[in-house]
């Protein structure tokens, strides 16, 4: 059986496909399928309904947070964010943690000044992601933003920080879902839908309401945090496909048993990926400090790195795809979202064992 | 038959749904669809070359104009036209035709001065759009920007404006492939995907090349005309469904003929209601003059208002679907986008005959 390992847009749960399939894309007695209908009429507002709803019993959400389907990816709201967010001269505190948290900074330059409220450091070669109790956060800050899970490095912050009286924004684009989580803590959580929620065009944020005032007129509307807000993200049209994909992700995840089940089996997976790297006896290599390895998105090397290409070319001939790296990073990357089952990383791991007795 | 004469999101081609649940949802031999893999792999880099082609094909775009394929509808645009367009205290100018070029400029006034080239007038209640030869064009403005086809009212241009020196602009979200155009006369064309294109989650821009260079670094990149077009609207992961489902309804349009052939066919459709709305002696009344009357959404009244509900009732009762008007409108509103087939049209007049003869 192929096993996908995209880093994203990635793989979606097999039933929720299947659902795709049979309910979205064909009509009803009206002559009329999901994409063919008003999106201010009783079946699609009862989609999103429902889908805002699973969100807020998956991850409870309190009342004081408004969900919000923004059109659109995580870039966008990289400037987006501080357009809604910050006072005009206002700075923005950014803790800078690799890659994403990267080109999240480059782009909020554009319209605050960011200030660092920490950096990651590599140590022979080990990435370390900064302890959120050593951040120094400005406290005329707008906001502190952070990237809770970095894909190309494959660094994850585990401990959920405590930004004081600066609301904290996250992106969690990358590891949204796959565990539990206190929402009381952050001001802003945003994540596209590509990787564990859904399919691409749609970014789901969750904003405390006392932030919304801050969007001023000088956000489109149909982006401005307050107006969505205040329109239950219907504005304008939303991306009605992405919305009702994510409604049935959201049943999936409830019916394999919520955040509890999703935390525990990414551990699992993630650590049996870790160890079987760590005991490799050095022919794979991981590069990033035991407490901040992502349990998304394992990246290692191997040892003799003029092997990456056979190890990629070799496992896609038993099934197993999208393995390179980040193409600034390279080495191999294994993306483990909720949607890749247990099966995939066993299939992984006999790859690697085999591969490593032929070449080690 | 159940018929959809949705407004929007309306109806697509039969066949390309059909094709969607077939090739869009499915995984091929590597464990993944469409849905689930990269952006930047072959297979969806293909998939947008195609329907970049596709467009350009359709339209006979000129190499000079950028195809973007853009997050979000064309509200979005109303707020980023001018962002990226207009100069920091350069004007802009617009044609005020309706509902949906009243919101465009409501929203521009955010982001720049507004002047207007020209207003509709309604006189003994029948709306009459500016003739575009009585435009009078702020030659200042960053460009001059019009709704093609008023889908609220249902009014549309059907002369090519000509701007002269500033860019003209249309919104062409209701109206885009329906008929031949001549891109070469404009500055920028955009259009939302879900009333003639696909879904909604998407928007298509051509833009001119020597605009590009207007976009500042005040608009976020991923929404950025010149970025986008640098980057073939591949910046940030583009709704890749959205994208897939365009190319191929251009596929099904070039099979039926193009633009000569659904031109045509709009005509036609048009033509036969509003025939039998001038021929019905006043039982249905159109108030749009006939020179404005929009193909795409034939809006008319009952001449006894108080019978409108009834007749929607019935129409429903006899599989003709989403035929209310516009809320701020009122009255009937028949959508005649490509996808609605002249069978369709039949089977609407049929009942507009019986309805008059049972209650006239």
């Amino acid at each position: 059986m192929p096993w996908n390992f995209s880093a994203g847009p990635s793989a979606l749960p097999a039933p929720v496909l299947e659902r795709a399939r049979e309910e979205l894309l064909i009509r009803d007695k009206r002559g009329s399928c999901l994409l063919e209908r008003s999106f201010t009429g009783a079946e699609f507002v009862a989609t999103m309904t429902a889908a805002e709803a699973g969100l807020r019993e998956l991850l409870a959400v309190p009342d004081e947070y408004a969900v919000l389907f923004l059109s659109g990816g995580a870039m966008a709201q990289f400037g987006l964010l501080p357009m809604n967010l910050a006072r005009p001269g206002q700075p923005a505190a950014y803790v800078e943690s690799g890659y994403w948290s990267g080109r999240a900074i480059e782009e909020a330059r554009h319209f605050c000044s960011v200030s660092f409220a920490a950096r990651h450091t590599v140590r022979d070669g080990v990435v370390h992601l900064p302890p959120p109790d050593e951040w120094r956060i400005d406290p005329d800050a707008a906001y502190c933003h952070y990237t809770a899970n970095e894909t190309a490095q494959g660094a994850e912050f585990h401990i959920q920080p405590d930004s004081g009286l600066v609301p904290l924004v996250a992106d969690m684009s990358s590891n949204i879902l796959s565990r539990r989580l206190d929402v009381s803590r952050f001001g802003v959580i945003y994540a596209s839908a590509q990787k564990n929620l859904g399919a691409s065009g749609l970014t789901l944020a969750l904003v405390r309401r006392d932030l919304l005032s801050r969007s001023g007129s000088a956000v489109p509307s149909s982006l401005s945090y307050r107006i969505q807000a205040a329109e239950s993200s219907r504005y304008s049209t939303p991306p009605v496909f992405e919305v009702a994909l994510v409604k049935l992700v959201f049943d999936w995840l409830r019916a394999e048993g919520g955040m509890p089940a999703m935390e525990v089996r990414s551990l699992y997976k993630s650590d049996l990926l870790y160890r079987a790297i760590d005991d490799s006896a050095g022919f794979y290599r991981c590069f990033v400090a035991p407490a901040n390895r992502s349990r998304m998105n394992v990246c290692f090397r191997l040892g003799d790195e003029a092997l990456t290409e056979s190890f990629v070319a070799d496992a896609e001939a038993e099934g197993l795809f999208n393995l390179r790296g980040h193409s600034r990073v390279g080495g191999i990357r294994v993306s483990l979202y909720n949607a890749v089952p247990e099966a995939a990383v066993h299939a992984l791991l006999q790859f690697m064992d085999h591969f490593a007795a032929r070449h080690g």
